[in-house]
């Protein structure tokens, strides 16, 4: 970390009715104060005491004033970024905003990187890399849920569990290495019952943290919910119903939908991606044909697949179509959308009430067109949605970094249970515990190189 | 003015680093107390001193934590608006952003209305109506004479001067309705060769920031400069090269630009906003006789005009099509651009060189299409833009409401000039004097109607 004082503007971008410039460094308090006039006759703000506020101009170097703004001032460590740090609010002109960057920055401060404060919050002990990433999914999260898992981590999550079982793996190598250096003399350090109870306390922690990611994945990028259906059956109108857009092109043409399109919303704090694919038929339309192909693959990448059929359609080619699919989707949650009930008699419908369906199939009428019923739809897709055992102090993982260092931790936790079982010598074990820490320490930033933390940094806001 | 508590994000809309939302009202202090937890166990925000900072959460009613938020208190009457008021610096998320006002609104708050913090601090008497509508200017303001114009207007600028001379004229008139009162007995208790040197005063005073309106308009609005030449010359590239971007169509086809086409662009401070007209030429094609027409009015109402000629067309056409115009141009600074100098020899623009030109006419010579000489054109436009006499002290007024009230001041004071130099009867002058208090008094405020007030606020954005 370099010791230059730093500053940017840290509110959105933009004109607003106040801004907030964030200055941080050894030098935050005298390089602001040489910008910074008090209305109290006399003070600086080298006088000022750690969490104060202070009423003032921001002066031109020609001495004319350019705003009246408020000084917050933290002293070192108890900021954000742990160092010395003024913040300066002022009126929210962009012309304002970059006069006083420029005034900073001829007093001797340079513009802040991309995430920079953070990673000094980071690099001074503030807190962990895991909790670091979190200040990013906080700003970054549009719903309950997202925000909520990305507090969670913030606040410290599941590292604090990670790094309370790293140090116990790391006390045990350590006692066996002890071993190693005594190996002529058979002595035994570390307790192997306890070792045992550990790893495989490790092991079923990191599996049920990998086995969230795909929970905390669906709640941080939208739960993934492709429509499937076969041409013309209403897909598009659907998604611009739910979407409340024009976004796909609807039009009374077999085929009209060639790409995929994505696109998500929200209901009831919960983040839907949904996935408008192309109608299944048989074509030979090469374009088509790529289309359809790549129908079959959303479906399998969803965890809701709404499978919809035209009620105005011959009900046993309906039927069929729905027969045909079923088994390819497996046992992901289904809604099986009858679509265009408007135009169709209750006989029709009740055909389609007395299917046969799977436990994972729920039937559901509608007429997306006139958005009949498409309220219950949303209402479906929310409790199919399952993330009712999403409460306030449920921990997922939702970054895939972590997943992937957990992955590899608990790949070599595996193997060090595996040795175990197998009575392999002490030296062997230690390579995959040390592994394992390795994988950890990642998380939580104790191990990071420049690159690694440049690649995390860099998808932050600046003046964050 | 309602006594209800107001809330807004007052910081621009979007995500950012951090946001701020600020409360405001009698309520604000136990209405930010009932969502926030101070990390001080037991300490409550009513507790606070003015001017404090305090660090703690944000908790939602299921007593979750939304966010860790620091939170700034000013007690009534040491705030912006006058009143208690408290500003929740959060993470910036949208979402954050809308929960804390959402936690607000259930604890008692109204959501802000347009400039209502600033309409309360001009209710509540912290600044007149011409501060505040500053306010917004200095929020809106783009390049530094706009800037210190907004500022000058907030710190009080030319209103003060004018309150001291509508007091002024309050005093006379109260006197003189006291002589109308004692009428039988033929007293005068008001000074008339005070009063006319006041009114002469006033007079001089109205009229020299009734002058400098264009100035103040000018550069809030941007220095009209209007581009006028014969088709194809190169007007529109030279636009295009001036605004750093391919705002008009340029094409080899003479008549291209049809439309005026406008935008602005700052050079060393100053605002300008280029008008692009269309080429002047005898033409049967209607839609661009009326483009020509448009050229020649656009011409009248700028301040700048760059005549522009080709250096590659016959010589004698280009010095008859400037001397056709100059005269229409009157004395408005004008700046005779030679274009497409790299296509012809020295003697030909030795010709230009030589052409007798008045004084307001200024000769360059530039390649639009390659850059050649449009710093030097640059420069020349802002020497003639002609803002050398704003200095830091320099008030001009910038508000076309202040201009219209300060006309009918003037309208109003001359009236009173007249009649005391026909030794009207003293009950007719004060009629005129009326007049000119109420006008002078709705530019600070002293007379107002909700109408104007919901005119001038409607204005500002929602936080501010």
């Amino acid at each position: 970390m370099d010791s230059n004082t730093i500053c940017a503007v840290s509110t959105a971008p933009g004109m607003g009715g106040i801004a907030v410039v964030r200055v941080s460094g050894q030098d935050a308090i005298p390089f602001t104060d040489a910008i910074f006039r008090s209305v109290r006759k006399g003070f600086t703000l080298s006088q000022a005491s750690n969490q104060s506020l202070h009423y003032g101009d921001i002066v031109n170097t020609d001495g004319t004033i350019l705003d009246s703004v408020l000084v917050s001032v933290f002293r070192n460590p108890h900021s954000f970024t742990g160092e010395d740090t003024t913040e300066i609010s002022c009126h929210g002109s962009v012309f304002i905003q970059q006069q006083i960057l420029r005034l900073l920055i001829d007093a001797g401060c340079r513009l802040a990187g991309p995430g920079e404060f953070t990673q000094r919050a980071f690099l001074n002990g503030k807190m962990d890399l895991s909790q670091a990433e979190a200040v990013a999914d906080v700003i970054a999260s549009t719903t309950a849920a997202s925000h909520q898992l990305a507090m969670g981590q913030m606040r410290g999550g599941f590292s604090h569990e990670l790094e309370n079982l790293r140090l116990q793996l790391l006390k045990f190598v350590s006692l066996i290495e002890l071993e190693l250096d005594f190996s002529t003399e058979d002595v035994e350090f570390a307790d192997r019952e306890e070792l045992f109870t550990l790893v495989g306390d490790i092991k079923s922690k990191i599996t049920s943290l990998c086995e969230s990611f795909s929970v905390g994945n669906a709640i941080k990028n939208g739960i993934p919910v492709a429509i499937v259906g076969q041409t013309n059956v209403g897909k598009s109108t659907l998604l611009n119903c739910l979407l409340n857009e024009e976004k796909a092109i609807v039009s009374d043409i077999n085929g009209t939908t060639r790409d995929v399109i994505e696109d998500t919303f929200v209901y009831k704090g919960v983040l839907f991606r949904l996935i408008d694919t192309a109608g299944i038929r048989n074509t030979d339309d090469v374009v088509e044909k790529i289309g359809i192909e790549r129908s079959f693959k959303k479906m399998d990448e969803a965890s809701v697949v709404l499978l919809m059929v035209d009620a105005t359609a011959p009900v046993t080619d309906s039927k069929k179509f729905v027969s045909d699919n079923i088994e390819r989707i497996g046992d992901k949650s289904v809604a099986l959308v009858i679509n265009k009930i408007d135009a169709v008699s209750d006989a029709v419908l009740s055909e389609f009430s007395n299917m046969q369906l799977p436990a994972n199939v729920h039937l559901i009428k509608i007429s997306a067109k006139d958005r009949k019923n498409t309220d219950g739809l949303l209402e479906l897709l929310h409790s199919l949605a399952n993330l009712k055992h999403f409460s306030s102090e449920f921990v997922a993982v939702a970054n895939m970094r972590h997943y992937e260092a957990l992955q590899r931790a608990l790949a070599a936790i595996a193997r060090v249970d595996d040795g175990m079982n197998l009575s392999l010598p002490s030296d062997l074990l230690t390579r995959d515990i040390h592994d394992c820490i390795d994988a950890l320490s990642e998380i939580t930033g104790q191990i990071s190189s420049q690159d690694v933390l440049n690649n995390i940094f860099s998808h932050f806001c600046i003046g964050k």
